[in-house]
């Protein structure tokens, strides 16, 4: 059988991923990876997670945690996310919030709801590669946001026409981003509410690593800056997508989106059609041991994570020749490194691997454009300090013959 | 603000299910329900589900349960699934299979690969409700399969070429199907599979009831019949849609898809922009679970729903008058009633309600054209023999009153 006359024209968009096709070769022993990113599991809560399920699949609501259930999500974590929220700056109640399964499904879900074919994304320049992954799969065309850039709405809206579609929002990842592990300042996000006004486009905020903040002051959601300006969560263009993938665990897959209620119905019908709910046990594991350990347990991942950041910012500062710059992240797992021009960094991974045996992701998989050939990423969440300085050190050797 | 202006056009095809609002108020106590349509919670393996998890998440495979994986799934429990489709007539491996989030999420991503907008599907006049709602999200029409009409292949294809599209896939549910309770008979699977030949197009097969067969005899699936013709699943067209569902836990959402390699990649990405992977510790449950009670688990499940049904059919015979008439399953957990033309099943409902206190689904909801008043879908799974008695009863009294 010819499967291409058959398959749908957006599946010329779903490739498969360098960079993950790359990561499946780094998995060896010998190997410094910097490359990950993903989450230690020696920080998951195990035993909690083992008590809270044994205590549910022994209980009265054993049934409910193996029966269907609704697509909007279980109601006590809905209800315990929300008063999360509420403490972020935005007041809401469990009808603002929908649980996804992990917020790589809020991403595909807020792509399937926005955008038809042709219609812009604003994404950073870099960005998350998922969220390009997502985005994808609805053929979108994509433009710049850069909020320090003084580019008219406009000139964004006329970009958008050009393509044959309409703005429909701007992404983001606010806080420690994923890859540059950078965090927006206030005004930058006060500017991108601005922007979105104008164009009269939906924010979507990604807010992955935002309880992993390790130091300096803590900046208020994009969506709590808005309902400070409107005075209800209703009125907001802001749909914040968050996740316990990076606090508890992300094998369990629960995400949620917290938003007007209006889209939040919307969204809750999509996802009754596409896999009508996230499972009923994760949910209520989940619910169970936030409310049980959340802050404390968080504050153990930040400690260790936190004293990752700090050796691999004093080894960069050790090893690095002139004319490396890199990123000074208050939280989350990566440093973002610029080469100087003309270096690189595909290359420089294909010499490091052969010769110093660190691994880590050239940057340009991160840039809708496929620019930014002398960046690289470096995560810290799964790699001691004792071998982060080891790590660094070579990589610095490796760079000074270059 | 105005959110119409940004929502896709896909959205428009985004709607409450009829069904599913009204069986939200069915939930009542005193109501005889054969509306539901859900497994019988009395049936989990609860205990082995408990023990299974205990186990995972206290030994070595803890961390592995917890952490981001692989987005085709738990190598062990697509070797389990893959060695299960050998013993119904479809040699495979692992790369065979995609587990998926229930079968739902494998209908809605199937839709996503194969239908562009004005693309065709070709369905039952009734079928599945779910596998519209899945598919409308991805703008197809749809066209009538009836595997038992002499429909030419030319003249499916002229319909959808005039409707701005191609014939994509035919969708079918070939055992026990929800909503009629019907089995495909070997000479109609052929039929499909030769419609489907005849227009180049992929075939769906949704086995979600496979395992419930209660007597008569077992007839292959398409996807084996399509294999015997063809030496190897690599060559078929169909795509087998299985689930753990009815068999073990709907709550832990574990289904799987099995096809061609190529296809099945082709998924695999789509599943790691979607949602990244299922989630880890509800694939290594699942199987454990499978692995160790799977067949005596659900010859308990077929044995108790088997004594439904009997009670059902025998209800009906006892207290339907004449022109009403019912399919005999030979398993799942349906019955579809046929009313005398001019009885319409919605306006059946509310008398029932009010006067019997007795619940069911219209079945115009499951015909695409939206035809097919006269109809309706008894559900036996979730009541025991004697209500079932009671409740047929007061469904017959009410009828011969019409």
């Amino acid at each position: 059988m010819n499967w291409d006359q058959v398959f749908a024209s957006r599946t010329a968009r779903m490739k498969a991923s360098e960079i993950r096709e790359l990561l499946k070769l780094l998995d060896q022993p010998d190997i410094i990876s910097f490359a990950g990113g993903i989450p230690d599991p020696a920080l998951f809560p195990t035993a909690e997670f083992q008590a809270a399920i044994s205590g549910i699949l022994s209980g009265p609501k054993a049934e409910a945690a193996l029966q269907y259930s609704v697509s909007e999500g279980y109601l006590p974590l809905r209800e315990w996310i929300a008063g999360r929220m509420a403490q972020l700056g935005v007041p809401c109640d469990a009808g603002n919030i929908l649980i996804t399964s992990g917020s790589q499904q809020a991403l595909d879900y807020l792509g399937k709801l926005l955008l038809s074919p042709k219609d812009t994304a604003l994404v950073g320049w870099p960005t998350y590669l998922g969220a390009l992954g997502a985005f994808n799969a609805y053929e979108p065309e994509y433009d710049r946001l850069d909020p320090h850039a003084n580019r008219a709405a406009a000139d964004y809206a006329d970009a958008a026409t050009a393509k044959g579609g309409r703005v429909k929002f701007a992404y983001l990842s606010v806080d420690f981003a994923n890859p540059t592990g950078e965090t927006l300042d206030r005004a930058a996000r006060l500017k991108t509410l601005e922007l979105a006004e104008a164009l009269d486009i939906a924010i979507i905020e990604d807010a992955a690593y935002q309880s992993l903040r390790f130091d300096g002051e803590a900046i208020p959601p994009i969506l709590a800056l808005e309902v400070a300006q409107k005075g209800s969560v209703e009125d907001c263009r802001t749909l914040y997508c968050g996740s316990f993938s990076k606090t508890l665990a992300p094998g369990l897959r629960v995400g949620w989106v917290c938003g007007a209620k209006e889209v939040i119905g919307r969204l809750v019908l999509m996802k009754q059609a596409a896999d009508l709910h996230s499972p009923s046990l994760n949910q209520m594991a989940i619910a169970e041991v936030a409310g049980a350990i959340f802050d404390s347990h968080v504050g153990k991942i930040r400690a260790a994570y936190c004293a990752r950041r700090d050796a691999m910012l004093a080894a960069l500062a050790a090893h690095m020749p002139a004319g490396v710059e890199w990123t000074r992240p208050e939280g989350g797992m990566f440093v973002w490194v610029t080469l100087p021009k003309g270096l690189d960094g595909a290359e420089l991974l294909a010499r490091s691997l052969q010769t110093q045996r660190v691994a880590f992701v050239p940057g340009s998989a991160f840039f809708a454009d496929g620019s930014g050939r002398n960046t690289l990423r470096l995560s810290f969440s799964r790699v001691d300090e004792a071998v982060i300085a080891e790590g660094i050190k070579r990589l610095g050797a490796l760079l000074r013959q270059m």
